[in-house]
């Protein structure tokens, strides 16, 4: 019943309106005769994917889950192993890829832009080669030349697929506290023995061999996150040509009854002196392990934008067709026994929230697709650094901030079904439950407003805000002159002033006081959010004015809905940044003042 | 795994120190004999009947969920029909109900309070006895002497369950447009024939007969609300003695899979010509449907009091126990490998969000459910009318802010849990699903905000309004005088200013345009809700410092953690409040302008 239609016009909107892409990347050597035509046909010929086959299974994979069959065998709900075949051979897998490996080679940006697409249609399905992505950007940074011939080909052609195992039962957010052994063998390989819980794509019957990058201690490894190595420990054994051999001495011992993601395995895995290769540096293992967690940070946060889109396009068509009471200003559909629901002023809101937040979400992280590219490739070594920075800093916000809006938009397109929205054959309610662990995974949404916080801003007292700062203010230089652009620019700019002001306040008492950082983070990160949408929605306003201006030939109702989802926000979204400023700054005491045994 | 234990000790904070419950039952002739003693024995069984019979049911119900069997057979979880058996046998059903009809005709508080503790422990299970009770109170305001006698004993006795048959699949907000017909037959009975959809007990194995209350449309009824009449529709139908007799022609035909509440079944009932009585007078059926829907708003807050109460004991539980990273001001169990995650300042927020927004609604649900007392049975006139006016202001309050918050309350307790909280095993994301539905049934949240701001506030000219403007100066002027209060008076006499300043606002903008009632009506429901919380907190903090003041006798500690929570409550929470004038304030315009076709 539900339906599910790739957003290609908004989708173009960002990539060549608000961004242009291809522009960016003509100075990128690399990617420098990528036109438009080309992207857009790669994504809606991926968007047919997504939508035919991948779409069709996402309710059959939360219907069904994952099985536990016993001995360490896990199988995938009906359809998802012939999806991922098909997936495997149309290539998509290895969209943004290195072509030293077989991989297209295309721009993050498009690989973003295509993940929406796929999370949209399907969460839990598109984790598996997700994780993938994950163990192929670590290997691609710190493995050997060997081993990235061994595994980083057979990543990139999906044949096999990867996973992040890090996570131990008494050890999530504090990994420096994990257990997990590695004792160095004769033959320069070691032997992992420990417990692994929460891994998703731990274990499945989709492709050939698994790839696990476990987090393990070396036997003479200080305490701590500065003793911990990274290793690759396969399911089956390849030999230096990829051709797989023994079973590994590891099993999946079960699998997580869990709220949502029922189609996604999330494994208990036991090693048990199982062969592994180190990867990088011994004891070094937390740096590979970043390079994975900030690309799943974004993954994650590419997640939510997903399944807020499809969430909303579900609800808005359940608003225009469910006809129940009249408006309060008259009948408007007088043939009618009763008004479509959209005539109602709060249903309105309900939309508009989604239709605000999923709008701004995605210019926001292709936007980080695109500063991906740049940071990577960009010739001049300025340029690459500026855009690493300013990814580092709005990593966490696009995780934390798109994760939090994503459960607020798929609760939001619950509600506009009323009654129905319950049901789990509306599709609706699945799609609350598989956002809700995005808010989770990867680092708690309460990390990622610490690492904001006490990292990326203080942590240079300021210096990447500020970078954000200048390119906020040059992007948005050409729009100011225009009289009527200020009622987008006014609100942007005193966010600005004001995030400015208060993290000031926040580094000085701070200073005196840690748990001021800890107090104040969460309402930071999402004052630091509701600047970048700002942003995003000012530069939406000033492109679609720009458009009508030029006559828009024939696209008007278009460009005018970004400009009325743009006074929408400002209206009625920005105004919890008054509530947000309050709260950051009430600071730590009424946190800290409660014994522990009075709670 | 999860555990829960009654609040005794809260509930008799609300109860006697906060609403002084046996001074104000004195006043009432037939609860004029009840003292603390009785109340807190009661509540102490009766929250051992919860947490060791419900309880224990609560992941069961979840897991196993309701099954139809076919040709309208439908059997509840495991244990569910023996916990009903224990339940009526021990008269818990009746706590609260008419001693002429063999109920314990205690007084609403205390069922108010018992009801807080049934939801905690199980509210799937809850909702049957639940429904029973919407059906008593429709028969027992418009009933006749002849049915009060068959079916209101045996739904007192609770041999027999009720439900309310109200939704069709195109009729939910809008019963206006309801389709189910009612012809008469020759003996003064009709003959009842449609479907209804979403019948919460519609059909189950737990009692020996169930009597639908049902909607329907007599032959003549003129079209809307205006004609719709409310029958008695038995399964079995009885004769003048309550013996049962043959089968009605009904059955269930489906029951919903759904988000939560999988221990209640949610009934598709085909009425086919089935045998019915008129109750009430024809075509004032909606009357007698505002009687159980009134009290069934009431139930529904409470269920959300009970939820978030039961997660918060649960998230607080793991943040104790739980070790993880080290205090930002230092390691505060040196002695282990890592620091209690309580002592990061956003755990505790989430804690105290929660605390915050459960005690409150406690205070603010036990208040409600003592002036229903007072209304009904007060023998001043005067009072009664009084009460009557605060319980119908504040009843979409308590529906639609509890529920609200009661999701956002198991939502963080899932949090704090981290990955845990996402496995089901754990128990919170159950509580997070079972939570959504109460935002939705008995009229969405979005509809009560439309009753509480266009017919109770403006209805009257915010006359209600100032009733209980009033009654909270009355109640807080005994800690006007103490200095030390000014941090809790001063916001809440502030808020209410406000609130009051843009009632008449809205209210004048509403005259030249309704869809600015629709437009503010929920965030206007949001301030009231936190008015009321603040008054709620704000007698707390009184309270607990007068019993400071005296010395507390041993119990310094709660009482200093009730003063912490007031002040968490005024730093953190509160502050929502200049975001939500902001929206109110926002008006009609960003809603309306973006076409239909645009979105």
């Amino acid at each position: 019943m539900p339906t599910y239609t790739p957003p290609l016009r908004d989708m173009q909107f960002v990539l060549h309106e608000l961004l242009n892409v291809s522009e960016g990347l003509r100075k990128l050597p690399q990617h420098a005769d990528i036109d438009r035509d080309t992207i857009d046909s790669i994504l809606e010929e991926g968007g047919k994917f997504c939508a035919e086959v991948l779409f069709p299974l996402n309710q059959v994979g939360d219907r069904e889950g994952c099985t536990y069959k016993g001995d360490g065998v896990v199988t995938t709900p009906t359809g998802f192993k012939e999806a991922y075949q098909q997936f495997v051979e149309a290539g998509w897998g290895a969209l943004g890829m290195d072509p030293d490996f077989g991989g297209q080679g295309l721009p993050h940006v498009i690989h973003s832009a295509f993940m929406e697409m796929m999370n949209s249609a399907n969460q839990a399905w598109t984790m598996y080669p997700g994780l993938s992505h994950g163990a192929y950007n670590a290997l691609h940074a710190f493995g050997t030349p060997e081993q990235k011939k061994v595994y980083l080909t057979k990543l990139v052609s999906g044949e096999w697929t990867g996973t992040m195992c890090l996570t131990e039962s008494h050890a999530g957010t504090d990994l420096g506290i994990l257990k997990t052994k590695a004792e160095p063998n004769a033959d320069g390989s070691y032997s992992i023995t420990g417990t692994k819980i929460f891994i998703s794509a731990g274990e499945h019957d989709m492709s050939k061999n698994i790839v696990h990058l476990v987090l393990a201690r070396l036997p003479d490894a200080p305490a701590g996150t500065k003793g911990i190595s990274l290793f690759i420990v396969p399911k089956f054994i390849p030999d230096a040509e990829g051709v797989l051999g023994a079973r590994n001495t590891f099993k999946c011992g079960s699998i997580e009854h869990k709220m949502g993601i029922h189609g996604n395995a999330t494994c208990v895995m036991n090693f048990d002196g199982a062969q592994g290769w180190l990867v990088g540096a011994p004891n070094k293992g937390l740096n590979a392990m970043f390079v994975m967690m900030n690309s799943a940070r974004l993954g994650v946060g590419m997640q939510s934008v997903g399944l807020a889109e499809v969430a909303y396009q579900n609800s808005l068509a359940y608003a225009k067709d469910r006809i129940q009471g009249r408006s309060l200003t008259g009948p408007k559909a007088k043939e009618k026994a009763a008004d479509p629901i959209i005539v109602h002023p709060d249903v309105r809101r309900m939309l508009l929230t989604q239709k605000a937040y999923v709008e701004a979400a995605r210019a926001f992280s292709y936007w980080a697709g695109l500063a991906i590219d740049r940071e990577h490739k960009h010739p001049d070594e300025k340029v690459r650094k500026e855009n690493a920075d300013l990814v580092a800093l709005l990593t966490p916000v696009i995780k934390g901030f798109i994760t939090d809006n994503g459960y607020e938009c798929t609760t939001l397109a619950m509600q506009v079904l009323g009654g129905h929205g319950y049901i789990a054959e509306w599709g609706l309610e699945q799609h609350v439950r598989d956002a809700r662990i995005n808010m989770i995974y990867e680092g708690t949404n309460s990390i990622q407003a610490l690492d904001l916080l006490g990292r990326k801003v203080l942590g240079d007292m300021g210096a990447k805000l500020m970078k954000f700062g200048r390119a906020v203010q040059e992007t948005i230089k050409p729009f100011t002159e225009n009289p009527a652009m200020q009622e987008f620019i006014a609100p942007l700019n005193s966010l600005q002033s004001e995030v400015q002001k208060m993290t000031m306040e926040i580094g000085q008492k701070a200073m005196k006081n840690p748990d001021e950082v800890g107090a104040a983070a969460v309402p930071y990160l999402r004052l630091l959010g509701h600047l970048v949408f700002s942003f995003a929605w000012c530069i939406s306003a000033g492109v679609a004015m720009r458009r009508l201006a030029e006559g828009a030939s024939g696209d008007e109702a278009f460009y005018k809905s970004k400009l009325s989802t743009a006074r929408f926000y400002f209206a009625k979204l920005y105004p919890e940044t008054a509530a947000l400023m309050q709260q950051a700054r009430a600071g730590s005491s009424s946190l800290m003042e409660l014994e522990e045994v009075n709670f």
